[in-house]
Order: structure tokens, then sequence, then C-alpha cells
């Protein structure tokens, strides 16, 4: 429960100062200047007066109570000062002051420590390093922060992970005369996290859209529980940076690989439902459209213009960011053609042309809104000079008041007709400087609208014998390691995981018996956990098709690899099908992350694989497996047969139960597995298993 | 020459009126407005005055010389008042008033009309259908225009094929006080050309950047032989819209497909060394960097920085962009050292913190300056309120007026420290909202600089046997059809591009002695201009090792084609290689497009693929190699052999030459070619060539 921290009742700033350029003061200064309702308590043990407040030397001369606490003082006199505020029974404690995690390791000692003494009190910590908090409710208007944008009361609320980042996403609102309803930079979240801060969001009447800035997941388990219960009630969006390798050596040293970074936060934002954006901007845009307008029931667009340019922006746009035009219906292609002038385009996008007034171009959105084939609306308006601007802008204002379909504009205008721009925004209708920013932000409502169409997901569990699975993983314990490749065929079978025929050799002598078993053609194999990349250096034969063949090859094997002492397997021949490669990856504290992809140079080179987080719903990996470049290839290009898709698709639910149930499997690989024709199923070929301790 | 379109002494506005709301009315007021030094005179022949100008009933009437009229009165009545014009002498024709070619076949006969006129009295027409043009010279200030967007003087010159766009290009620049140099948007171009427009901007010593827009290129060629000679001077930047077949329906039906259409305006822009981009906003943050920065000399950026999560922003989008994070000179970071607080972290970025002032902000950009290693810099500056913000502007204005190293900034402030972004710009430095943006607009100076210092290409001619090639072509022509392909290959041998062994055979009797000159493993094939895709019908069979193979499937395929009589030959069987696709296609008034990608799937499903115009220089045509992203396959990635690079890149300026050589080959495809080895070349294994006429 946030709410001490966001509405408190009272304030008390450690650290006030009547030195202008000073945290303190800053942070009061602000308070005051968006009216606080509610006491505000200087703590300066040097000054009488701050400001023109009392100032008290500590909190525990505060005759009243105290809800939340502002502290800039040096990091060292923290703790000292937190003893107080405990003693006094404070709730939250803004640390504001810098020197702590980010220092290094004394820093953090300190860090662990004032939490520690917070903790001793049922008081909570944000912070340290932190830039404060913000709430624009009007019974409260608390501006416990020491940035500079002004606030105004709005229903998109801020969480960011950088101060300077929610700085600009606040500056971007501001100077669109746009308000925002919560704020929050929270610094090195020692104590208070992000999740509870999005949580509270969540629960938060007034907040229509949540943006979200993050460097690093401090709990990736936590934000995905918290995201996914937030998601179905209000879209968050997420800017989520340090992407690059460069970027991220810049955000701080961590411990999993880069790759892993961004992989793990993006099938979580997938999972959860979370819109993830690429650059501020766009995200910004967005949330503008979310805050004002509802999400769309589909994916067709209709684009109205007044100026034919801008409209082909538009339609590029719209189509690059996954939406359709729609189909104007037969009776609105009557109606429009009624309306508009001769030289008009009914078509779509409708140009109206620069001539168009307020009857044209309101009546033809008016006829749109009640077109059952239109799910949004992208207007272009330039504001010709020789037309009634201001009308049309008043007519559109009024129909996007009572609409029920989301709509966005590009306005092309200059000060002279500002009103125009104002009796826009006015009807609720999000106005863009550019076609493009308008139809990306479309895009993203209507993905948004997609998700919270989606039904929740089934996740079945296939019957398997975990037990022996157990078993055989316990057999092995004890290393990290990869397991030989027929124990880790044995625990495929447990998890009805179908294989090739496989048998194991170890000599010369027993290939007769065991190609029999297999039969011809055949693969011979070396088999040690020493050799990872056997095709590379040479221990894979293929299409084997007689015994003298089988023995020449094994003869050099057995030279090739003698100082590994390996083992040999002999395996059915797979003449067709299209390789394909899936894998699972444990993840600390969260699901496995499943991989999917076309196999070789489709996955290392053309990097065209798709990664979700486990469990996976049927339509979760259908649409995983569809969502690679390389689709068609399975689904039949270029005349060939289409492959067992669905097959597939249950052996990726079956290795993501396989993983999700033990998770001392630190990753594997089934790679290649042979996807066969339509209803011929589908066979791993080769495996790697890894466990750990 | 378009002097006396763009810097007219005179000007007359036949359909001035004192409408308001007529265009007549607009462009007059719009000249009036930005003080244009020249007389003006109003044609009306209903009104004695036009606002305080004495009007006159034609042009023939006006006492004085005439360079330039804007018409905007009724379509059916241009005829007649152009040959006034013509008689009086004018010069350029501006033609408002639509109803033209953009309405049809009458249009169409009204277009030709006027230009014809027009041209018996060696005037020129600009339009119709257009929006005007404007020039700020202040020795000129011409307003030529009917749109809105106030004009200032500035070193950006601006033609836009829509209105509308040149509108919001226009407007974005103003909104940050930024002028324009000139501006034109030409509608039907049914004279005077975009070309032509570009060229005479290109000549135009006070334009330092040209923005192109651009939906429909009427001359291709053209506009390569303008852009490639301009581009030397100085950048043009471009948009291409109508980028979707969505967006190219509505820009206009036309001839060519909508692939070709992109295609050839994407190779155009390359060989050209236009900088392409994909959105409005995009081009104007890299026009206002180009029209206030030197060009880097690298691309080594060094990014400073007094808030960490928005350089985590640029460095993410700097890499995205192409860039690179320069390494700081050992004497930078040890003048740094000195010169920062103790809490900044000198790396890259470089982190002065929020607490830098004037001296440590200032003094860092003037060490980077100087470092040896750092081609441009990337500031990011947020005015944190306790430290001198204007002061570090000041010295950033300073730095920026004297550097030789490009420099763009992030600036994230509000109205209270306007004069922080007044007094950057005043240093030349483009102050942007966003780190991406920046970071952006720096990636497209960086690609334009290494453009300016690629050394004149050399294109190499390879001595091929021509007068052979042009008599088997002969022989073929007079229909629009696919060539045998021995003929094919025949012409291949003539420009000394190699293919694999080939005989052709008509009958069974003829198979043993192809075969013995073939030799064995062999690939037989049906060879008929009727079936082109011969795999997927079953007409190829490779790797026959023995004559009963070889007979056996030939009478298969033999029953199988009988309808409709097909010829066949036999190839070697190539075992090892990979496989890779060339091509060629003619381009109407251009030099042929060359095509290059790994084969199959890679091609049309992965569309990795890359397009080039001829003639290719050696270094052009290895860095189309080098551009598939499958490129690393050929360069012997997973431990594979590596291709024949060189040999791959000489058959393609071979290929080339032979395109280039007879227009009258309109498509060919080497598909596939295998490339062996490095070192022992590649070789053509199936070829296609259409003939037109």
């Amino acid at each position: 429960m946030l709410d001490a921290l966001f509405k408190p009742r009272s304030v008390a700033i450690i650290g006030a100062s009547n030195n202008p350029l000073s945290i303190g003061h800053i942070v009061m200064q602000n308070l005051l200047d968006h009216d606080f309702k509610g006491p505000i308590y200087p703590i300066n043990p040097k000054s009488k007066f701050i400001k023109s407040f009392r100032a008290y030397t500590s909190v525990s001369e505060i005759p009243d109570e105290v809800d939340l606490v502002n502290i800039s003082i040096k990091n060292t006199l923290v703790p000292y000062v937190l003893e107080d505020c405990g003693k006094k029974g404070v709730k939250f404690a803004i640390v504001h002051t810098a020197g702590f995690k980010e220092v290094g390791e004394e820093g953090l000692q300190l860090e662990r420590q004032i939490v520690e003494i917070a903790h001793k009190y049922g008081m909570r910590i944000y912070g340290p390093n932190s830039q404060g908090i913000q709430n624009s409710d009007p019974a409260i208007s608390v501006y416990a922060n020491f940035t500079f944008v002004p606030m105004s009361p709005g229903n998109i609320s801020i969480v960011a992970q950088s101060g300077g980042v929610g700085e600009t996403l606040k500056l971007h609102l501001y100077r669109i005369g746009k308000g925002i309803r919560m704020y929050s930079s929270f610094g090195n979240e020692a104590d208070v996290s992000m999740n509870e801060i999005i949580d509270y969001y969540g629960q938060d009447e007034e907040t229509k859209v949540i943006m979200v800035h993050i460097e690093t997941m401090k709990d990736p388990a936590g934000f995905l529980e918290v995201a996914s219960r937030v998601t179905k009630k209000k879209p968050i969006l997420a800017l989520k940076t340090g992407k690059t390798s460069e970027g991220t050596k810049a955000v701080a040293s961590h411990t999993g690989s880069l790759i892993e970074q961004e992989t793990i936060a993006d099938v979580i934002f997938k999972k959860s439902g979370v819109l993830r954006f690429h650059s501020q901007e766009d995200m910004i845009d967005a949330a503008i459209a979310f805050s004002n307008q509802p999400v769309p029931k589909g994916d067709r667009v209709v684009i109205v213009t007044n100026t034919g340019g801008p409209a082909i922006i538009a339609v590029d746009e719209c189509i690059s960011a996954g939406l359709k035009l729609a189909e104007l219906s037969p009776k609105t292609i009557t109606t429009l053609k009624k309306l508009v002038f001769q030289e008009a385009i009914v078509s779509n996008p409708v140009d109206v042309v620069a001539t168009a007034g307020p009857e044209q171009y309101g009546g033809t959105v008016e006829a749109l809104f009640k077109d059952p084939n239109i799910d949004s609306l992208l207007l272009v308006f330039v504001t010709a000079p020789f037309v009634d601007c201001e009308g049309i802008a008043r007519k559109l204002g009024e129909l996007g008041r009572t609409s029920k379909k989301p709509i966005v504009c590009q306005v092309m205008t200059i000060e002279k007709w500002q009103e125009v721009i104002r009796l826009i925004r006015e009807g609720n209708i999000p106005v863009y400087d550019f076609a493009e920013t308008a139809a990306r932000a479309l895009s993203a409502m209507t993905k948004y609208g997609t998700f919270t169409q989606k039904k929740e997901p089934v996740y079945k569990t296939f019957k398997v014998e975990k037990k022996k699975a157990g078993d055989i993983l316990a057999r092995q314990k004890g290393k990290d390691k990869f397991l030989p490749q027929d124990v880790v065929f044995e625990l495929l079978q447990c998890y009805g995981i179908p294989a090739v025929k496989t048998v194991k050799v170890k000599k010369e002598e027993q290939l007769g018996n065991a190609a029999e078993k297999v039969g011809y053609p055949l693969v011979l194999k070396v088999d040690s956990e020493k050799i990872v990349h056997k095709t590379e250096v040479g221990g894979v034969a293929v299409n084997l098709k007689a015994k003298k063949e089988l023995v020449s090859s094994f003869k050099k094997m057995a030279r090739k690899f003698a100082k590994y002492k390996p083992g040999y397997i002999l395996q059915e021949y797979m003449s067709e099908g299209q390789e394909v490669i899936m894998g699972a990856k444990s993840n600390q504290g969260l699901e496995p992350t499943l991989m999917f992809g076309l196999g070789g140079v489709f996955v290392e080179i053309l990097k065209d694989v798709q990664f979700r987080l486990a469990p996976l719903s049927e339509e979760d990996v259908l649409e995983m497996i569809r969502s690679i470049k390389g689709y068609p290839i399975l689904a039949g290009a270029r005349g060939e047969k289409a492959v067992d898709v669905d097959k597939l698709a249950e052996i990726l639910i079956r290795l993501s139960q396989l993983a999700s149930d033990f998770p001392e499997i630190s990753e594997m690989d089934l790679n290649p597995v042979f996807a066969l024709a339509k209803g011929k199923g589908a066979v791993v070929v080769d495996a790697r298993l890894r466990i750990v301790r």
C-alpha cells in the first residue's frame, strides 16, 4: 500500500534550505508552487525559518503526524535522521541523496543499513538516489520531486527508472498541454520497487494508461505477475533501454548476458501484454491516444484527408504498422458521394479535397463512424486558407466527444488557427504533427485492443512420466554438464517427444546388431560431452547405405576421436523433412524461455528465431511458430509440402512442460527436429541438455 | 534556367480578387506580407482595384515587363490568358488551377494545349495544379504560393511533389524558428520539372541542403543525372512515399509494377548518393543538422550527458543507426579526470553528472573537440535547477561557433530556461527534443560524410565478344520470349560468364554420346520456354550416376512433357558450392538494375536480396554482395568454407555489362549460380533470359 507515499497528508523536508540551488529548497518550492494540500515541515538545524516556514531541528520536534519525508542531506547522515523518522512514525522516506549502491561496495552497505533501520520501524524507503514522486490529484497535489516540469492533472501515470527519461516523458506531455496523474522515478529501488508502483497505478481509478521506463528489471517474476494483472484493466506502455550491448554496458555491469536481459524483457512483455516501444516519442504519442480514445475493436482503419500527399504517408505507415485499410460499406459510399464535392475521392483514403467545409469534412467523418466495416479513423487536416477551418474543427470536436471508435488526427496549421487545434483536442481527439506518428499511435491502440480481446489462455498439461524423468535426472546430478544423448532421448520419451530410432554403440563389433535395429540408410554420430559441434569436426556421417560404408566411417571416427574415448550412436537417416530447432532455457525465478526457429543459418546468421515464456497455450505456440520470418517455408511455399505444424506446436508444449517441471535443466536444444509432411509428425534427431548442480 | 521563376523582377496575378478566400487573393497577400522586392500587378477584368493596387483587365495592359504570372482562374480559361502572357513576353506562368491531367483524358488534352501555347512564345509552365514557389532571398523575397507557413531566410531548399507534405516540412522548420531558402511544389509537372528545380537548387550558392519529396519519378534517368551531380556539392535528402502497395495505389494508377517503382527509386538514390528517409520527421531533423553543422569525417561519436538515462538511449540509437562509440584518447581521459567531479564517469558516454557547471560541461566538450579519435559529438543536457544552466549553454554556444566537428544536442527544459536553447542554437548547434532524433540526424550526416569521401568509381569493361552476342540475339528477335537455355549459355560465354558443362539432347539415342561429353554424375533437365518452374513439375533429375539411371529419368520426362515437345539438356552435377542468384532487368531510359542474393527461400521468402543500378564498380559490387543479411554464409560462417566472392563480383560486373550492352534483354536470371570455395570460381547452372521486340 503506497497511499502514504502518493497521497501523503503531510510532508517534512530534511535538508530544506534557503539556498535556492539546493535539492531541499527545490522540492519545497515545487510543493508550494503546486499548492500541496497538507502541511509542509522544513527540517534544518541551522535556520529558524525556511522561506516563511518555521523550521524544525529534527522530525521529532514536529508537533503533528508526518506521512512522508524528503531527505537530501549528506549520505552518511541519512541513517541518523532515519532513526528519528522511524521513532516519529513516518511512513515513507524519499531519499534523494546519492552515494549508495551506485558508487560501490561501501555505498551498498550504507544502502542496506538504511533499509534495515526503516524496516525496524515499519517505515519504507523510496530510493535512495531517487528523484521523487508526484500526484496531480487536486485533493492532494503533491510534487515531492526536484525536477522542473510543471504538473497538471491528467490520466497518464509514469514510472521511470531513469529520472532523465521520466523528465523527457513529462516534458512532452506538458508541451502539448497534457497533464499527468502520478509520476515516480525510484532511483536505486532499495525498498519500494517499480513493481509495487505499477501495481499501485493499476489500482488507481483515475489512471487510464501507464508509461514505464526500464533499464534493468530487478525482479522479472514480480514484474510479470503485476503487469499481467494490470494489463487486463489498462494498457502498460514500456520503453526498455540499454538494448544494444554498448547500451547495456552503459547501464551498469550485471550478471546475465546482454542478450539474455533483452530476451527476458521481451518475453515478459509479450507474455503480460505490455506494449513495447522503441523510442520515447512513439511511447508518448501512443500514451496520448490511449489517454483520450477508446480501444479499437479491430484493425480496419479509414483515412480521411483534405490534402493528398500526407494521406499517402498515413497509408504507408498504417500498413507498415500492421493495420488494414477498411473497405467502405456500399451504404457509406452512397452517403459520401452525395455529400462531398465532385473532385473528392470516395475510397480509402477518403480525400474530401482542400475546398471541403464543415459539412463535407465533418459529414464524412460522421458517416464513417457509422460504418460497421471501420474500426478506427485517422484524419489528416490542413487549414486551407479558403475554407471555414474553425467550423471543421468544431464539427470534428463534437463528433470526437460522442465517438465509440478511436480517432486520431494530423493537423497542419500555424498560430493563426490555434483555435482549430484547441477545438479538436476538446473533442478528445489527439492531434499529431505528422501522419506517421498518428498512424503508429493507432497501431499501438489496435495491438492492445487485440490483446484485450484474446480469450484467457488454456494451458494444456500432457500426461507424462514425470517421476521416471526425475529419476533419470537425479542419477545425473552433482555436476554442471551436458548429458549423453541416449539419456536425453530417454527424457524426451518420458515427455512424449518423438525422436529418431537411435542405438548406442561403443565398439565396432556392436555395429552389425545395432544397424539391424535401426535399419539402413542410417547415420553414425560420435557422442561425447566434450564434442559439441559434431558436424564441424567430422563427427557425423549421414546416409550410410550398407555395412561396409558404416564400418569404414566408424573406423575413421574412432581414429580421429580416440583421445576423447567417446561413445557412438546409430540413427535412422531422415531423407526428407524440414529442419527446425527448439530450445528451452531456465530463468531464475521465472518459468523457462522457449525458443523456436528454422535450423542452421536461419537461426545463427539471420537470427530468425522467436522466444516465449513458458507455459505455452496452443494459441501462443502457434503464434510463436507463425512469427518467424521463414514461416512460409513450413507452410509450404514454393511448391513444397506444408509440414506438420500442429505436431511442432505439440512438441514445443511438451518441451515447455519438461523444462518447467525440472528447473535443474539449465538449457536444452532439440536441434535439428525434422518436421515431416502435414499429418506425418516430426522427430528429434539430435538433442543437447545441460543440468546445473 | 529558372531565374525568372525563383527570382522574378515582377509578378502579375491573374485571378487576383478582393475575396479573401480566393487563391488569387491569398497569393497576393503572401507576396505583400513578405514584402516582395518588385512590382505586383493584379489582373481582374471586373475590379478596378484589388486591395489598394490598380487592377488590369489583362497582362497586355501592364505598361512594364512581367517575369512571372500566377494563374488561378477556371481551367478552361487558362489557354486564353496564356496567349496574352505569351504575347506580353512573360517568362514563367505558375498555374495553380486544377482540373488538368489529374481529372482524366480531357484534362490531359487541356494540359498539353497550355504547354504548347507557352512553348510557342518561349514561355514555361509551372504546374498546373500547383501550389507555387518561394524564395526567401532578402533581395527578392517572393512568396508566390497560396500556403500559409510564414517564410524567413535560411539555407534549406525544399521541393515537394505533394503540397501537403511540402507544407508539413516548412511548418516544422518554422516551428523551431528555422528559415528556408527556396520552396517549390510543382503540381502536375507538365513542363518545369522536379529535376530542373533540384538542379537549380544545386547551383544556388546559398542552398546548403535540399529536401525532396517524391511520389512518382517522372524522369528517373534525369533525376539520376541531376542528383549525382548535386550530391557532390551538397546533400539531397529524399522522402519517397507510396512505399506499400496500398500507398502506391493511393498515389495514382501507373504502368510499372509497384515493386519496380520502389526498387528503381531505391537504386537511383543509392547510385546518386541521395539520402533516403522513411519519415518526414527524420528528414527534417537531419536537414536541420546539415543546415548548421559540418559533415563528420568518420563514424566515431562521443556522447556527453549530465543525466544518465537519456544517454543510454542515445547509445542504443547511435549503434542501431550504424555509428560507433569513440574510444577517448588517453590524453583526453587525463584532461577530463582533472576537470569533472568525482562522481562523473569518464568513458563514452561521458557523464559529467547533473551538478556539472559551465566549467565541467563546457570544458569536457572542449577537450573532446580536440580528441583525434572523435568524429562527432552528441550532447544530452537537462537544465538541472541547481546549476548555472545559462552559463553552460553560453559556453556550448561559443564552442559550437568554432567547431570543425559536427555536434548535435538534446535539451530537456521548459520556458523558464528558453534562453538556454537560444544560446545553444546561436552556436549553430541543432537542438532536439529526443536523444533518438539527435542520434539519427548524426547518423544521416555520417552517411553523407562517407559518401563524399568515396573515391570516384572506376567502371571496368571486360573484353567480351559483343558482336557475336549481338548476332545471337539478332537471330532471336521478333517476339517477346524466353530464350532456350543453350542459347543463353552461348551468350554468357561471349561475356566470359562461366557455366556448367551442358549438352543439348532431343532424343534418347543421343544420351550416350552427350553423357560422355558431360561426364557422370550428371543432371538431366527439360528445356522448354513453356516450362518455367522446372523443379516443381519434375523436370529436373540430379546426381544421375550411370547410363541406366539417366535413360530411366529421360523416359519418365519424355512421357510427362510430350505435349510440349521439349528439348533436354545434360549438365555436370555440382555436388558442392553455395547457391546464389543473380539477375538483371532493363529499365526504360536507365541502365539495367542488377540483383544479387542467396538462392531459393532466401530470396523468395526472406527477401534477402540487393539491387543496384548498372554500371557497377568493383567497390559497388562488393558492397552489394556484403549487404545481404546472409553474407556471413558466403564469408564462411559455421565452420564452412568461404566462397569465391571475388569471382561472384566479377560475374555480376560481366552480367551488368551484358545487360547494358543489349537493352533488348528485358530480364535475365542466373539461378542458381554455384559459388565454389575461395579461388575455385563459380559457375552458372541455370539461366533464363527474356528479350522484347
